[in-house]
């Protein structure tokens, strides 16, 4: 990942576009007189900014103070907001830290903000956000759709960061199952019992980030300016929202079952401790026999005359065997052992 | 089923209709020449279709690039999606696999796409997704509402697909009433915990497939394009609606069961580990009192007068006797035994 | 109740109003020649009609096909479906079977098909639907209202229908109590469990007959065809709707105690295993006492002062009793025995 | 209070007033007459009126059939409905039975239908209902507020009625921290359980009759007739909503702790039993030593060098209690003891 | 903090702005010269007033008389009012008391009421509410913004009094974490359950708090009265509806991971409670063997061959051993022990 390669506070991209084609960087100083050709636009990308540089965006295409402000602290809440002449959106993007099979998936989060205007799109990467050079490969392989100006840029972003939470879903699904198999199949553990309540944390996580981009894309489809989001690109917004809403179905559909499965797993616990509950009880009464016996003939009593007999040893012998092993096969019949 | 038989790709039906009755069979060529007529509308129906076959049917219809691309890949969430002439709709179909009585019901999911306009339907089946061959032959019965145009053939699916959950809510039903015998009635096992999930699963899974059918047949009775839905054939979709609502309420009903379930289950464990504690504790008592008796007189102290009775021998026995037949008919009216 | 005396695929009742009052039964044939009459209407009756005498309404009244197949199958949810002339509503009817005090209630559940139009009513009983002799009877008493039409004779029918929902309440409200009284004084018991069970399974099921019914009310008040619904009918609904509202709380009601009672019986089941376990603690430690002294006194060493006293023996004794007493009394003291 | 001295069936109050001044009683035979003059409007009390003299005040002031048969017939849900020229209110009121520090709070609830017209205001009262003579002190200090009419004397009563609430919250409140200390302080016992069922109990019949006041004086702020709520008393509903809607938080946060602490009670049950079954296996481990020494030393083997020893009996005592003291301290220092 | 220093009942702060601008203090009696000005306004800041100034402000500025009630007696639900011409606004303000690492935290909880008209602004603070001065520094370093009247200042004081809510969300969240490595990592004990229940009833108090800022925030941004908000402070209310709703989204996930880990509590006690039965189980049959044989060999039969030999009693002992060891290191295997 091209992550590490970018420093904070730089501008990673600044290029022009004109009928939907890429004309060539434009240095931030020449913006202004890009913007005066018809059907050109230009889309910045930035990385962790710093205050001038944000407010050089301001004043190049007059944003409002309060999404300035909201871009240069991060942790915001997926939203957009509307402003006079101009959109503010924000989404967290997402990337499993080192996946591998077996091992629990570990989410880092970023955050994109977006600013959208009539014939410019800015965009603010902060934290674990991956490069958007495919965005932008992917975005100019399709000129005609691109022709409709920075809207669709704004959609290809916001698909592909949506994109982005298939595998984690899947692998938190995967986890699921892997704890399932925990559940059902092998002994209980505390480990066991850690991992569901890591896996709920984490679904809560992906939950938080995922649900406002239902609201998000929703309200981005009824926005009734034309000149911000044209009618053509509306329906691919309808898209975005159809995935977020499957992938809010989906960590509901994890989160259900991993409260049953935490359920069964105390179920089953309880079960277990029945189990051995009444095997301790099977095994004292048989234990029980021969300490009882025992202590008869241990007795002092002048007067014993099963002690006389010379088969008498023997004899208790055989009832102690007899009676703990019939005690034992009753017990293994009626699975008590 | 006629599954197997129908290999992916490969177009399974293209026929055209006028004033509601079937005219024959159309070549896929030509079939702009039939949509030029007046009262005349073609179905196609294709199953697993590569993507050159799908993009001509969007050449050939219109269709948006959107739902061509929903349409390759499979595992779209039950939708309609309206596009400027067409609507696009998806649902999943269902089917029990081999169902025998007493067996746990096993589901498989398939997923149909349909592209409706005013004079075409395309329908797009994926996995287990039944032969449409009965709705057509169902559809065809009734030529003064096929007259309708599409919009009733479009009906006649969802009602079909629809119909297709009863079973299955019914063999969940009839799990639940199996599990609740067990866990009433017999021993409680890994096993019952272990289904009691399954069917949870099971049911989460049927809920994903059935609950957007109701927000998806409430928007095609909304719809108000006389062109797409003609008046006379929304009360149908009405019924689809009722069918959907009712369904969900099963599932909601079976669930809501299952949880109680779960919790009797839980109840009842505790129930009987409280038993057999008590159970324990009474025979650990009744076995305390031989020992106690027999080891005070095995005790060697050289002025034990009882020792040096006659009689001191069989006493002991009857007073342990009667001691443990006390305490055993006791804990046995104490209902602890 | 006249139910068995009803033979299925019957007309119970054939009967024209004009103005309010009664003016005799009427042949199926000769219904068309009264509904060309001014302020007349008819109120047709059957009991499990087979489908001739269905379609036969259906020609009558020019009745949606989609409503006459739901009526010759049963099992719909209750609802009101508008057609273009026509009200369609389904409606739960239910019963008490053999109510007695004491005994868990065990209702059954019936289906009541209405078609209202402008001058007709058709009621279509399925299964436990009492006769609507009474219903009758009571619309009679009120020409002034039964005046307004058809809609009157609806309401008076959901009504009755209504009202008979509140004794069930009542009583599953009272199986409550009886088992509060079971979870709190008596012992616990599977049974116990096992009932709560059952009367969450009859409030599920009583919630599916009475929920829907809000909605329909409400359906009927907003209605705006002043010829099915007249203005001066809607404040009756409204009473409906205040009913149907009334006896969902109370099943709430009731369900949410329910679940706290199950709660409670759990906690109370723990309770009671602790004590067990603390009482089974206290008897084995008062068992151990003479266990462990007696086993010392039993040993074979050859110098063992004490027991050539002669005081040996009965000092034995006292130190076992006196052990033994005191653990008792403290055990008593901290509530353990 | 007064409640006992009045008898069911009489007219508390008649009074007539002239801009926002009291000008006397009336017999309910002049009211025909006051109500003829501009500026007046009388208020008329009832307690547990029988019919006829309900079907008076219909006649009087023309109320509706249907809110005169609610009327006689107490058991309505809180609401409001709305007739031709009249308002019908329904309220649930409540009192504390004998309240005392330290008592579990008893709460009793009445009933109060209210029938509100341009220039009437009929106030009907159903059991435990305290009189409402502090209300008209109350509605009489402000006669520019009482100017605007019966509507204000109508927000006085239910602001009285809302008020009434309070107390018994707080109550129900004090009762819940009383239970938390039980809960984490006081042994288990099954008075705990008991009474967390109870106050739960209390709860759902206070949010019974609390919640619908949220709904029904919203709807009394959107009314829309100037006659029956003029513009200047809908903010004082405004303030009835507010206090409803802070009641019923209350009432939720009361209920989610007493969720979470019943939730607690059961999770210190489980740790309290965990910490006996140790502590009995503690004890048995302790009392396992001298027993199984003891048992050794006791056989009878004829060589066993041990027992010729002189030393070999004190010896054996230090073993033993050597032991036993090792593992108490070591189970001491593990908290199991 | 400067409370302590301030009386109830007095004036904090009587400022006039102009221009956005502070044109210095005002006495109370001067105030309606002031606002005669054009673009002029005050801010008065009382302390818990009485109510003589309190009804000194309704006379000056018009302001509601339910307004002043409840601003009179404190303990209001957070709410927007709107009176004829001014807002009447509550919140309630928070504060950690005497935050310390690890130090559970403790919340107090003020409130303040504000008045907002076109040309005023009047702050009531009540109980734990930190002085303002900070507020008043923070808004007149933008005198652009200020210029925009009172509602700017409004805006100002419920951003500040919202910033002061995430510190507790965050504390909270710091002893979730803290009370999580409890759960997981140390032993149980009775602090634990405790902590949870305390901590929730804190999330209880506090959400109680926050969430009604939500709807508060959406109407003060929904109200069209240009005169009392201005088109340019809107946005900004906005900004503190967002943090409402990411504060209420924290909230709700320290619930719902706090209930998680209330339930993996209990889990890990019931693992733990399997595991001690189990020991206990094991150390019990490991002893039981020495008393079993002992007890045998214990027995005084004349014929016991075994005691006759000379190698009997290290046999015996030999055979003890053994057996205790094989089931000990079984048991060891078996992770019993």
């Amino acid at each position: 990942m091209a992550i590490a390669a970018q420093t904070p506070g730089s501008v990673i991209a600044s290029v022009a576009y004109a009928d939907g084609r890429r004309i060539g960087d434009v240095a931030l100083d020449d913006i202004s007189d890009v913007l005066d050709r018809a059907d050109t636009f230009v889309w910045i990308g930035l990385y962790e900014p710093n205050e001038p540089l944000l407010r050089k965006m301001q004043e190049e295409f007059g944003l409002h103070d309060l999404a300035i402000e909201d871009a240069l602290t991060a942790h915001q809440r997926p939203k957009v907001e509307r402003y006079d002449n101009s959109l503010f959106v924000v989404m967290r993007t997402s990337q499993i830290e080192d996946p591998r099979p077996g091992k629990p998936c570990d989410v880092r989060y970023g955050e994109v903000h977006m600013f959208l205007g009539r014939n410019f799109i800015v965009t603010v990467r902060h934290g674990y956000a991956t490069s958007f050079s495919q965005v932008r490969t992917r975005a100019e392989i399709t000129p005609e759709l691109l022709k409709q100006g920075p809207a669709f840029v704004l959609y290809t972003i916001i698909d592909f960061i949506v994109d982005q939470y298939f595998p984690i879903v899947d692998a938190l699904g995967e986890e699921l199952e892997a704890l399932e198999q925990r559940v059902f199949l092998e002994a209980f553990s505390r480990r066991t019992t850690t991992q569901i309540y890591k896996l709920k944390r984490d679904l809560i996580a992906l939950k938080r980030v995922v649900a406002p981009v239902i609201e998000l894309s929703a309200r981005l489809i009824r926005l009734d300016d034309e000149d911000l989001i044209p009618t053509q690109v509306r329906p691919y917004f309808r898209d975005v929202y159809d995935h977020a809403l499957r992938i809010n179905d989906m960590i509901d559909g994890v989160r259900d079952l991993l409260g049953t499965a935490l359920e069964a797993h105390l179920s089953l616990i309880s079960v277990s401790q029945n189990e051995d509950t009444r095997r301790l009880a099977a095994w004292a009464a048989i234990f029980a026999v021969p300490t009882a016996i025992a202590g008869i003939y241990g007795m002092n009593f002048d007067y014993m005359p099963e002690l006389r007999w010379s088969l008498g040893y023997p004899l208790v012998w055989a009832v102690i065997v007899g009676l703990c092993l019939t005690l034992y096969v009753q017990f293994k019949r009626a699975k008590w052992l």
